[in-house]
C-alpha cells in the first residue's frame, strides 16, 4: 500500500511504519478544512488491507438486535450525514512537555497532531436505534481491523466512548473525508468521528461496535490514554490512579510565526489554532508579544465567538513587536470560561498526554 | 420577613437588604450537604412576599400550549424528584481578583459563595414536554418575581439557559432545599436548580418560563454576568466583546486550614472543595505545601473520581509542612482534563466573575 506518497512533500514522518506523521505547524492555518495531504496521521500498527465488498460492521454486545452491515447497507439504510470536525492526538504538543522533562517511549508530536475535515457518514446514534440498546448498556466500544502486537498479544486497536456521548448528532461512522472515498491511512474503509474527544476514540478500520456495561477492556482505553499525575512514572502507574481520557481540555496554538523567526520590528499578524472540547466553542483568544505581560484579543473573524462545537477556530491577532528578542504566547477562553494553564511542569506526565499550557513562541526582531 | 435568624450566628452578611453573605470558609468543609444556615445568599432585590397559594407558574413564549400551574398543580402532574446539586455565584473568589487590581461597586465574595443541597421538584423537561416546544425555540427564559429598580427601571431578575441544557433530567423547578420548604431567601414558593451553570442561572421566586429564539434579554443576561478581557473596564465594556457566562469553569479551593493560621510543623490534614462545570466531573485534586514546587494527590475517599456532574468533591490531602512560614496551594483536574490557571492577573475581569486560579492559603508552622 503507498502510504508515503498520500502525503505533501513537507509532510513530517515521525515513524514510517506504523506511519507518523504531521505537517508543518505554520501549514494549519492555511485553510480552515486541512487537506488529506496535511492531515495529520497517528496509527499504532500497520495500515489493513480490507477487502471493502467482504467489509461487514458488526454491532453486538448489549443490543436488541445484533446486525452485521456492508458499506452498501450502511448508506442505504441510515440517512448520510456531513459532519465538519477537528481531531486531535491526546499526544499532540507533547515536546513542550518533554523539554520539560524526558518522555521516552513515546512519539515526539510537535502542535501540529491536529486536523479539520469534512466527514460524510451515518450517524451512530441511528444504527444504535436501529440495533435497540439494552437498558444496563452504557458505553459503546469501538474496535479497529487492525493488529496491535505488544507484550506478546495481538489484538485490535480500540476504546469506547460514553452511551451519552454515542446519541451526540455529530457522532459518525465515516466513510469519507473532504468529499473522498476515507484513505488508507486515515481509516478506510469506515471509521469512527467523535468530535471533541481525544483523537484515539475515533477508532479507524472501525470492524466492530459492542455495547457494554463498563468502558473497553482494550489496552487503548485501559492502560494508554490515562492521564496521571506529574509524580507517577511509569514504573509506578499501576499503583497509581489514571484518568480515562475522553473529552479534549481547551488548547491554542500559534502557528505562525513560527519559533526562531527572524522578523522585521513593528506590527505582525500572529495566526493559529484554537480547539474547545466536549461541546464546548471557543469564546475568546488572548495574545501576548510580551511573554503574557499584556494581551490583545485576536480578531473575531475567523470562526471566533461562531464556532461549532468540535470544530477549531482560526484566529489572527496584530501585535506590535518591539526590536530584539519577544515571546509571543496565546491562550484561549471557551464558553465555560475555562482558560488554559500558564505553566507546563505542573501538566508533565509521564506518557505526556493533554499538554494545553500557554503556547510560546520565541522569535527575534531586527 | 425575619431574614437574619434564618442564617447561622457566624454567617457572613456582605449587605442586609439586599440580603448577601457567606459563611466561614472552614465551615463548608463540615458536611457534603450544606445545611441552609450556612448556604450562601445572592440576591439582587429585596425577598419578595409571595402567597404561595395565589402563585402561578406562567409556562409560555414560543410553545404550543401556554401554561399557568400551581404548585400543586406542578407536584401532581409531573413526577417529582430529588436531586443532589451544588451551586455556585459566578463572582466567587473576587476577593482574590480584587487583591490583583480594585474591583468596585461588586460583592467582595470570598471563597465561601458555594453550597451543595437536595433540591426536591420537578424536572423542567417534563414541563416542557408538556407545554410542547415550538420548532424554532433555542433558549429557555427564566424570570424571577423579585423587583430590582436599577438606572431607572424596575423589572425582575432573569436570565437564560440553551434549550439543550433545559432538557438535562437535573435541571429542576424546586420547591423544596435539604427535605424542607425552600426557604425565603433560596426561593420560596419556586425556583429554578441549573446544576454546573453559575448560580444566576437558578433563577429564584420563579414566576415565568418563556421559550425564545434568542438569550433572555433581560439585564442579568446581556449586561452582568459577562466575562471580559482583563484590558477591558466599565467605560469600554460597550465596545467589546463579553463572553455570555453559563457553565461554570473548573474550581478548587482550600478550606482548612485557613489563611494566616498558627501550626504545628509537621503532618497537617488539608481539606477543600472542588467543582467542576457543565456535565464534567473531578477526576483529580493536587495540593502542594510548597507554593506549587512538589504536589501530593488528595485521597480519593471523600466522593473523588465518584462525583456527579454537578456536584462537588469534598476532599482531603495530607502534607508535610516545615517550620517557618509555607503557601498551602490546591488544583484540580476535570474529566475533560482541564486544570486551573496558576495566575490570577490574566483572569482579572472588571465585574471579579469566574476566578478559578490555583488556590493559595498562606499558614506559619511552629
Amino acid at each position: 500500500m503507498p502510504e508515503r506518497p498520500t502525503k505533501a512533500p513537507d509532510f513530517e514522518l515521525l515513524t514510517e511504519d506504523p506511519l507518523n506523521g504531521q505537517p508543518p505547524l505554520g501549514r494549519l492555518v492555511e485553510a480552515e478544512i486541512t487537506p488529506r495531504e496535511h492531515f495529520y496521521v497517528r496509527n499504532h500498527a500497520p495500515v489493513p488491507a480490507i477487502d471493502a465488498d467482504a467489509f461487514r460492521l458488526e454491532f453486538g454486545g448489549l443490543v436488541e438486535r445484533p446486525l452485521a452491515l456492508s458499506l452498501t447497507e450502511l448508506a442505504a439504510e441510515f440517512p448520510v450525514v456531513e459532519v465538519t470536525a477537528t481531531l486531535q492526538c491526546a499526544g499532540n504538543r507533547r515536546t513542550e512537555l518533554a523539554a520539560v522533562r524526558p518522555i521516552p517511549g513515546e512519539e515526539p508530536w510537535g502542535a501540529s497532531a491536529i486536523g479539520n475535515a469534512v466527514w460524510r457518514g451515518v450517524q451512530l446514534a441511528a444504527v444504535l436505534a436501529a440495533a435497540g440498546i439494552a437498558p444496563d448498556a452504557a458505553h459503546v466500544e469501538l474496535l479497529g481491523l487492525d493488529r496491535i502486537e505488544k507484550e506478546g498479544e495481538t489484538f485490535p486497536f480500540g476504546g469506547s466512548i460514553p452511551l451519552a456521548k454515542a446519541h451526540d448528532p455529530s457522532v459518525l461512522l465515516a466513510f469519507a473525508m473532504n468529499g473522498e472515498p476515507l484513505p488508507p491511512e486515515h481509516g478506510y474503509p469506515l471509521r469512527a468521528i467523535v468530535p471533541g474527544y481525544i483523537g484515539a476514540r475515533s477508532v479507524k478500520w472501525l470492524g466492530t461496535i459492542a455495547l457494554r456495561r463498563e468502558p473497553s477492556e482494550n489496552f487503548y482505553q485501559q492502560r494508554a490514554y490515562k492521564l496521571y499525575p506529574p509524580g507517577v512514572s511509569k514504573e509506578t502507574a499501576a499503583r497509581a490512579h489514571g484518568v480515562m481520557l475522553g473529552e479534549l481540555s481547551l488548547s491554542s496554538v500559534i502557528c505562525r510565526p513560527t519559533a526562531g523567526e527572524e522578523l522585521p520590528a513593528g506590527p505582525v499578524a500572529v495566526r493559529g489554532w484554537a480547539l474547545a472540547g466536549g461541546g464546548r466553542t471557543i469564546e475568546r483568544v488572548d495574545v501576548s508579544a510580551d511573554g503574557g505581560h499584556t494581551w490583545v484579543s485576536a480578531s473575531p473573524g475567523a470562526g471566533l465567538g461562531a464556532t461549532a462545537p468540535g470544530v477549531w477556530c482560526l484566529w489572527e491577532a496584530d501585535v506590535e513587536l518591539p526590536t530584539g528578542p519577544a515571546e509571543l504566547v496565546c491562550r484561549a477562553v471557551d464558553s465555560a470560561a475555562n482558560s488554559q494553564p500558564e505553566a507546563l511542569a505542573p501538566l508533565w506526565n509521564f506518557k505526556g498526554y493533554m499538554n494545553n499550557a500557554w503556547h510560546r513562541v520565541p522569535v527575534r526582531c531586527r
